[in-house]
């Protein structure tokens, strides 16, 4: 069966400030030594795999063409623009039906747009796996991070451990479990029988699309009326007006936490979420000092900093576990144990009307 | 008798990298809430003491222009540039003859050029006294700090206890102490006999130079020399040729310590030497977070920061004991505790040939 990807990239995430803006968020930076952007590593990351013009990229207006310039080798045609951000049971949704129409029934892999793998031919194999277990199961499948520490910032999913693993390494689940406190999370990495949820999915088209008819009907029939007008004269017009209809809903809690026929397969390839600078610290190299750094940097007693430099030189002098952020019009300097009220500067700066430095 | 001012402006510090640079030292900066640079702010305290005529700057070529514009109203043939810098005695003895040779013998007052002082009225009263002394007694008066902390960054100068103040208050000098280490410092602080040296002197003409003349004889015969080509065509040659050939010695070292009339009058009139960024901290007014601020900054959690920022704005979060200093090509950012580690900086940048950072 086809195989197709489904790519999501329609994040503002406001935790890269001031690299990441609202014209400019995380999936469309750079944030490894490496000179991809998240997004760009997604899509060659999974091109052995799928071809070019079988990724989807779900996305906004506002980013279409910065997913034309980085991704010039997707057809324009796959770039799906939500009218509305509807988190992401609609966003899914649509892409299957878009599948659907194209291909008739499909393997769907659905993937977020700014998460890093380390090691490539470890997520393949995963993916291979994952693809044949959904393939000759019909189940929902998922991929979930065996955990590595009690972290508060990912949800979690509880999996069967009675179950026999079904073909292919997979998990029956039991629970799709929201971001814990730190106690919480303590018990479910002490407990064993969760693992971290990596937002990836997969599942033929008509599976999901099965499940959204009977756990999501209102919107499955907007779905529908979408997929209808697909080709047609109509179909931005129908796009717009149904689109906006639907229930805002995330996938894991619309269908995942209830549907019957849901599997989850560990798998270990160096997964990193990216959620904050913190994140940038921990997935490129250090240097001789413990120090992550990007541009011309000079450094005096200084250890476990984080630094993304712009034009100028950035001297450092005597700091321990600080992170420097330098743009163009705005500078961050902040302390890791501070890096989640990054968002609140954000904040400040809407609350002022700072616009030109969201 | 005629008062005349010798501002010294030839230092290089490097303490305020990367805002002062090799062609724009400190002395050149702002670095209170005032809009006047260190300079003008030195010539503004004395003005309403001594006419701008008599006012003159010892700084190099280098600097020529800076002086020229920052302070317009200064005549051009007071600027003396030093063809190489010789520590503060020659300098000081060139400053002598060039009164001597315009107004015969006169109050000379010589001050640094990169100091605070944040009572003018007490200062232009502590001055008066000190010219008074000075005059009725042919004694070298220098200013000294009554110290409010064992700082190891000052000279100290210990007074004799025993002798009664002089006319206006003043004690006679028993010795002029360098920088001591810590433990000296708290031993000259609880003995109640040191003073900070100010680096401010006021004395006659005839009597600097009569001490130059018995203590530093060589240095004396090429100051005669200069001081007899002022004037003539050969002014210029005759500087270059007999300046560069004194012996490079402070004042402090050369004559204070040496002399036996040597007074010190004991001022507070809010001084600061300002000798590194900490100062800034320490001089400039704090805001309710208790940072002091100077730019387009945002600050979440932060506290005991100093910023100077540039064009940009600079957000700050979870931030104590920091100092941030942006410039239009570096920026610097330092733990307070290492503020005497900027220098480093330099030092790495000078090894590398970084030159248009210097």
């Amino acid at each position: 069966m086809k195989t197709a990807a489904l790519i999501m990239a329609g994040g503002r995430g406001e935790r890269f400030w001031p690299k990441s803006r609202k014209r400019f968020p995380k999936q469309f930076l750079t944030l490894t030594n490496s000179d991809r952007t998240m997004i760009q590593s997604t899509v060659d990351r999974i091109l052995p795999m799928v071809n070019p013009e079988d990724i989807f990229i779900a996305t906004n207006r506002d980013y279409r063409e910065l997913v034309r310039k980085q991704l010039p080798q997707i057809p324009e045609e796959n770039i799906l623009c939500e009218p509305e951000a509807k988190n992401t049971a609609p966003c899914i949704g649509w892409g299957a039906v878009a599948m659907r129409k194209k291909y008739g029934d499909a393997m769907m892999v659905v993937l977020p747009s700014d998460h890093i793998v380390l090691q490539p031919l470890l997520y393949h194999s995963v993916l291979r796996n994952a693809i044949a277990a959904a393939e000759e199961t019909d189940a929902l499948v998922t991929l979930g991070i065996p955990p590595s520490s009690p972290n508060t910032g990912y949800g979690y999913i509880q999996f069967d451990t009675e179950s026999l693993p079904g073909g292919h390494g997979a998990f029956r689940v039991k629970h799709f479990a929201e971001k814990p406190d730190l106690e919480t999370a303590k018990r479910y990495l002490a407990g064993g029988e969760y693992l971290w949820n990596s937002g990836m999915f997969i599942w033929k088209t008509s599976a999901i699309l099965r499940e959204m008819q009977e756990y999501l009907p209102e919107n499955y029939e907007e779905l529908v009326a979408i997929e209808a007008a697909i080709g047609t004269p109509a179909e931005q017009e129908i796009l717009e007006s149904r689109f906006i209809r639907m229930k805002s809903i995330s996938v894991d809690y619309g269908i995942m936490e209830r549907s019957k026929n849901v599997y989850v397969l560990p798998a270990s390839f160096g997964w990193d979420d990216v959620g904050s600078w913190l994140a940038v610290g921990r997935i490129n190299p250090t240097n001789d000092m413990g120090n992550v750094i990007k541009g011309d940097v000079v450094t005096v007693n200084s250890t476990r900093c984080i630094v993304q430099g712009d034009r100028k030189t950035i001297a450092m002098v005597g700091l321990e576990d600080i992170i420097i952020v330098d743009t163009p019009d705005a500078l961050l300097v902040c302390s890791k144990e501070s890096a989640g009220d990054i968002k609140r500067v954000v904040e400040i700066l809407r609350a002022v009307n700072r616009t030109e430095l969201l």
